[in-house]
C-alpha cells in the first residue's frame, strides 16, 4: 500500500479518492472545497493544510483539477508543486487540460528526475464512483507499469497512448469522434422521425448497420429511446454540454498548433455553443437534439 | 420456388440475382448491358427482350437501378411497369432513391392493388456477392413477411423500418451518420497522428471508448491500421465517394421536404462534393482522410 | 402600351402589376386569392376567369409565382399555358425557382415559338412597390431589349445574367451570398460586443474596412445600429427566414446537379433551418443574429 | 517632430517605418534581419543595438511583430521593455494579436503609466508602402488624439474601436467576415459558371445586388474578372492565405474565451487551413476559389 497525495477532490475526484481509500492506500487529501476534505478525513484520509502539505512525504502525487490553468498554476514555477516534489515521486495528472500544457508540465518534471503521467479519464462520474474509469495515458511505458496497480484502483481500461501529453491527445480526440457522433446521431434521428419512422425501430436499424457508434449503443439523444439515457430524463445527469464544449475547445486548440484542419469538430464546436447561449450548458450533451426539433409547447 | 423478373444488373444486381437462382427461383433477366444478362442466362436465367417482357407471367418483381430517375421511369406513366403488372404481384424495388421518389412508386402500386416494397441495401458488392446484404425494408408489414424468404436468399439482416419510403429514409438516414462518423474519425487521425500518436494505438483506444464507431471497428481511413481495409490499399474497392455523395445528397432531398436543418450531414455532403472536384470521386469513401494530410511528395 | 396578363398577385405580384397600370399598360389579370384581384379591378384591371382566359389575347404574360413546381404546373403539361399562347407572345416568368425548372420551362417554349425570359427579382416588397426592383434575365438577349420597356415599369437595374435559366442562377447566387454574408456579419457582431466594443463603432469599422458588405451597409443585424433596419424594429418586416432559407434551398439544389461544393452557403441554410425550427422563420432573416446571442431574460 | 523606435522591419514594419522617417521623425530602428536596417539606416535612421537600446531616451515606440508570443515577450517580464520605458512614453503596438496578449500588453503599462495602444492594421503591404492604412486602434480615447498625427504618417483611416484590445478585437471581427464573404463569393462563382454565366457579367450583378461586398469591388477570386487582382495573377502577391488562418485563428481564440459560437468563421478556419495542406498557404488567400473547382489538366 501506498502514501498517496490527492489534490483536487470535485466530482470525479471525490469518488476517485474514495477508491484509493477503499483499496487500502493512505491518502492526504487537498481540495479549496472544505466539505470535500471533511468527507474523506471521514472515511480514513488525513486531511492537508494545503497542496504542499499534501506532498510531502507521499510516493504518489494524483491530481484532478478542472482546466489548464489550474493545472500550470498548481505545478509550474518557483513555488509550483514540482520543485517541493522528491526525484522519483510518481505524479498521475487526471485532468482533462491541452496536450500543450501537459507537455509543459511533463518537461519540468522530467528535467526535475520526477516520473510524471497524464492520464485523463473517459467514463464521467458514475465510471468515477465505480472504479470502472478508462484512463488513456501518455509518459513513459516503464512509469505507466509502475502506476498500473494504483490506476487499476479507480479504473477498468487503462491505455497507453504515447509519449508524454498522448493521454490528452487521446482524450481530445475521442471526445471529438464522440461529440460529432452524438450530433450526427440526432440529425438521422430528428430526419428519421419527421419522416414517420418509429424511433425505437430506426435507432436499432443504425445500430446495427454501418452507422453504428457508441451513442447509439448506450446513449441515444432521442427521449424514449433508451430508458436509462439522459434523453429519456429530461437530458439529466450524465456529461454536461459545457464540459463537452471545454473538450472540444482543447480540441481545437490542438488542432491549431498542428495546424490540422477539423471541420466536423470545429462545427460541433460552435453547435455546442450555441446551445449553451440558449442556456442549456448544464444538461447532458445529448441535449444538442434540440437543436433539430421543434420546441415543445 | 417463385418466378422472379430481376431488373437492373450493374455491380450490385448481378451478384444479387445470381444469389436468386443459386436458391431455385426461376429468373428472367433484363439490363441494357448484354453481357451481364448473357452472364446469368449462362447459369440458368432467362433474357427478358425488355422491361416489360421481364414481368410478364412472374410473381415477383426484384429492381437494382442506379438513381430516382430510372426507377420513376420504368414503374410510372402510362407505359412504366406498374401499368403492365398484375394485381397481387410482388414488388422488390431495391434500388436506393429518394424517399420521395418511393412513396410515388408506392402510392400508385397501392392504387392498383400490386404489393411494393422499398427495400434499399447496404453491404456492398461484398455483401451481395456473399448473400450477405442488409435490407432496410418500407411498407406493409405483411408483404415483408410474403417477402421475407426472398430476401433472405440475397441479405442477413431484413429490418423493417416503417411504413411506404421508410426503408429510403432509413438507408440515408444511416449513410449520412455513416459519412459523419467517416470523417470525423479520419480528423481525429490525423489530429492524433500529428501529435505523435501511433495510429494503430489512437484507433484502438477511440474504437474501446465512447468514440467508438462502425468505421474504426471495421473500415479505419488511416492507412496501415486495418490490412483488409481500403485505406490499406490505396482506397480501391469498398464504397466509392461518388455514391457516399449520392446517398447523402439523398439525405438532404429528403432533409428539404420536412425542412430539417442537418448541419454535419450537409458539411460532408459539402467535403465529398470537394473530393470530387480532386477527381478522388471513384476512390473509397474513406479517402476523404486526405483532405487533412499533406499530400505525399 | 401593351395588353399584358399577368398571373400571381401575392405580395410581389400585386404591387408589380399596379405598376404597370400605372405605367399605361392593358391588364388581365388571375390569382386564386380574389382580393387580390378585386383590387387591381378597381384600379383598372380587367379580371380574368383563370389563367387560360388571362392569357388570350395578350402581347405579354407576366407570373409571379410562390415555387418551382407552381410554375411547372402553370406553363407545362398538355393542359400548360405554353401550349395555348400563340407563337410570338413575350413571357416574363418573374417567380424565383429552381433554375432547372427554369430552363424546363423554357425549352418548351422555345420550341413552340414563344419568347420567354426567367426574369427574377430582387428588392423585396417596398421595391415592388416602388418600382425599383432588380431583375437579374435569362434568356435571349434580344427578347431582353423587347421585354426592357416592360422590366422598367417594375424595377430600376435589368441585369442579362446569360442564357436559359441564368436568372435564376445569378438570384441564388446572389442570395447565397447575401445569406453567408448576413451571418457572418452576425457572428462579428455578437463576437466584437462580447469584448466590449460598441456595436456601431464595430459596425462602422467593418463597412468601411475589408469587412464591408451590402449588410453592414444597409441591414446591419444588431438592434440599434441602424434604426431603420428590421433588426431596431423586433426584425418584422424586411426578407423573411423562411424565403431566405428557399432560396438557399434552391442554391442547393442547383449546386447538386453540377456537384458544386458550397460549405458556407450549406451551412446557411441548415442554420436558416434552425431558426425556422424555433419558430422564427416569419421575422426578418436578420434575426438569425439571435442564434449568437443570449436570449433577454 | 518626434524621437521614435521602431521595433519589427518585416513586410510591413520597414515600409511603415520609412514612411515614418519621411514625415521627419527620428528614428531609432532594430530588427534581427540585419539587411532590413541596413536599409532604413541608409535613409536615415539610427540603428539601435537590441530592442532595449532602440528606446532609450524616445518618446514613442512602435513595434511591429508576427506573433502574440514575440509581443509578450518584447515587452512583459521582468527583462521585458515595459520595465525599460519611461512613464509618460506613447507605445504603438501595431502587431496582429490575440486581444487576451493585447490586453495583458496594456494591463502591465497601466501599472507603469506608460501611454500604450493596440492599433493593428489592414491594408496590407500596399497600403504600407503608400502610408494609406487602416488603423484600428484599442485604448484611451486621449492617447489617441496624441498618437493621431504618427499614425497619420502611416495611415489614412484610422478608427477608436473601444478600450485596451478592441483594436485587434475589431481587426479580427473584420478578418473574419472577410474571409467567410471571399469563401461565400468563390463558391457562388463557381456555382454560377458550372451553370454557364459569364464570370465577369455575374460578378457585375451580384456586385449592384445585396451579394455585395469588398471582395466583389476590388478582389474578385475568379481569374479574370479583375484583372490587377491577384486572382488574375496566378494568385501571387496580395494577403497570403496562411496570413489569413493566422487571423480567423486569432478570431476562434477570441471567440473560446467570451465562448461565443461563430459557425461561419470556424468553417472558413477549416477551409484555410485546408488549403495550407495543400501546400498553398503562401498564394493569396483568394486562391481559395481552387477548392470549388476541378484542377486543370
Amino acid at each position: 500500500m501506498k502514501k498517496i497525495a490527492f489534490i483536487g477532490l470535485g466530482n470525479m475526484g471525490l469518488p476517485m479518492a474514495r477508491n484509493l481509500l477503499k483499496a487500502g492506500h493512505e491518502l492526504k487529501v487537498f481540495d479549496l472545497v472544505q466539505s470535500a476534505v471533511d468527507e474523506l478525513v471521514a472515511e480514513g484520509a488525513k486531511a492537508a493544510n494545503d497542496a504542499h502539505d499534501a506532498v510531502s512525504g507521499v510516493e504518489i502525487v494524483v491530481s484532478m483539477l478542472p482546466a489548464s490553468r489550474h493545472v500550470e498554476g498548481l505545478y509550474l514555477g518557483d513555488d509550483g508543486l514540482l520543485a517541493f516534489i522528491r526525484a522519483g515521486t510518481l505524479v498521475l495528472e487526471c485532468s482533462t487540460i491541452a496536450p500543450d500544457s501537459a507537455r509543459k508540465v511533463h518537461a519540468q518534471a522530467k528535467a526535475l528526475g520526477i516520473d510524471l503521467l497524464d492520464a485523463p479519464v473517459s467514463g464521467g462520474t458514475a465510471g468515477a464512483a465505480g472504479g470502472t474509469l478508462t484512463f488513456m495515458v501518455g509518459g513513459d511505458g516503464n512509469t505507466l507499469e509502475k502506476a498500473r496497480p494504483v490506476l487499476a484502483a479507480m479504473g477498468k481500461n487503462i491505455f497507453h497512448a504515447g509519449p508524454e501529453g498522448a493521454g490528452q491527445v487521446a482524450k481530445v480526440c475521442n471526445n471529438q469522434v464522440l461529440a460529432v457522433q452524438m450530433i450526427a446521431t440526432a440529425e438521422a434521428m430528428a430526419l428519421g422521425v419527421a419522416n414517420g419512422l418509429d424511433p425505437s425501430a430506426l435507432a436499432e436499424i443504425m445500430r446495427q448497420s454501418s452507422g453504428g457508434n457508441w451513442v447509439l449503443e448506450r446513449y441515444n439523444p432521442w427521449p424514449g429511446v433508451m430508458a436509462a439515457a439522459p434523453a429519456s430524463n429530461g437530458y439529466q445527469g450524465g456529461f454536461m454540454a459545457e464540459l463537452m464544449a471545454k473538450d472540444l475547445g482543447l480540441a481545437q486548440e490542438a488542432a491549431q498548433l498542428t495546424q490540422n484542419s477539423t471541420p466536423m469538430g470545429a462545427l460541433a464546436l460552435q453547435l455546442y455553443k450555441m446551445l449553451l447561449k440558449q442556456g442549456k450548458g448544464r444538461q447532458d450533451f445529448s441535449v444538442v437534439q434540440q437543436l433539430f426539433i421543434e420546441p415543445e409547447a
